[in-house]
């Protein structure tokens, strides 16, 4: 069984300190579109949404009746205590997790399957695009190394992996001391293996004041280009 | 003298074939927006606006009247051949040239300044902002490396430089063989030093078609900011 992680905890402060996941877009809370995405995939047998302790109650209002959601505070303050908290409220059934981001609520559902199906078979698998810019590596005001952008790839979520071997990859990690931001680079430090899934450039995060206007304008475009990527299927 | 190179000669196949250039944002053509930020700044003495041979005559129907530009037309398929076609026609007196995309509209013109000043101080600079996602490194689909994301920029333009460290920079890499789409990129190849300038997220390139309404709702937020920001600093 698969469960899905939102992670809702993040404090905000790009956003100027209002909490991003119940600011609306297209009339709803950003989280309760994140949360949607994962009702549509028959493969979710359940859904931890983990939230700050202060935003419990809230957070409980907004999603609480929907089938398979399970909302979980959380007193950590970086996204891996966020994870590990999670983790401990796995159904104990579930042999494989999708991580997401509650401030990405474009995500597409056939893109959380294709990262899914891609996780089965290589034990870990990310959800991105390729990069679009140029990307620098900068230090102390000077470019230093510009890696070559055919290569490059911005990881968005969902991030999916297998259980057992994320727990043994959090392990690893943590025994060389380790504390990273990002899970499948843990599960790349721990020299597992990740594959890429390409998805779509509208599955940003909710970060700074300019991403929500941006994602109104991308969501009114989305359900014709769902359509047609139907049509292009033949169903 | 400063030289602006507003380079609008990309062939917008991932536009779908429609040259984004000429799509209208906020009742303007992207072009025209790019070239009136230029038209801002007082050190900027010429704007040289590098079009495909074929978009000669619309191209110079929107912008020929604006004081400053002049239109250029080029036969070159790649950045790199519009830029040295660009430099041909250069005014004799320019030291320093300011290269930007023309799909890039939202550029603001204290922005365009800031990176002329770097420019002024290390011979080359790039505008851009910091990665807000996990970038990796992937060949054949699979995850190889996860750079710091603290230490990665995503360039944006414009994109300034000393004229004569460009010419000699380009001569170089010409030497080495290298064919490079990013003008920073040479400079760096060539060994020179290029300042990171950090400007705003919403200077995005209009490539994909998602683009467009994204850059609409952004720019009804701008004249907002520009406000704010006047206020804290004082003026």
């Amino acid at each position: 069984m698969i469960s899905a992680i939102i992670l809702a905890a993040g404090n905000s402060t790009r956003m100027g300190g209002v909490n991003k996941q119940f600011l609306k877009l297209g009339g709803e809370p950003v989280l309760l579109r994140s949360v949607q995405a994962f009702l549509w995939v028959k493969e979710v047998g359940e859904i931890l949404v983990v939230c700050r302790r202060e935003d419990w109650g809230e957070t409980a209002d907004l999603l609480g009746n929907l089938p398979k959601v399970r909302v979980v505070p959380c007193g950590g303050e970086t996204r891996q205590q966020s994870m590990e908290n999670a983790l401990g409220y796995l159904y104990p059934l579930c042999d494989m997790i999708a991580v997401h981001d509650g401030a990405r609520p474009l995500i597409r559902p056939e893109d959380i399957e294709k990262t899914i199906a891609a996780a089965k078979k290589t034990g870990g698998a990310v959800l991105g695009v390729k990069a679009k810019d140029t990307v620098k590596v900068v230090r102390e005001g000077k470019v230093v190394f510009t890696p070559d952008r055919s290569e490059l790839f911005c990881a968005q979520t969902p991030q999916v992996f297998k259980l057992d071997a994320y727990r043994e990859a959090v392990k690893r990690v943590k025994e060389k001391g380790l504390d990273l931001t990002d899970d499948a680079g843990i599960f790349e430090a721990a020299g597992m293996e990740v594959a890429a899934v390409e998805g779509h450039y509208d599955n940003i995060k909710i970060t700074t004041p300019e991403d929500l206007p941006a994602a109104e304008a991308m969501l009114a475009l989305q359900p014709e280009w769902v359509m047609e990527e139907i049509d292009e299927e033949g169903f």
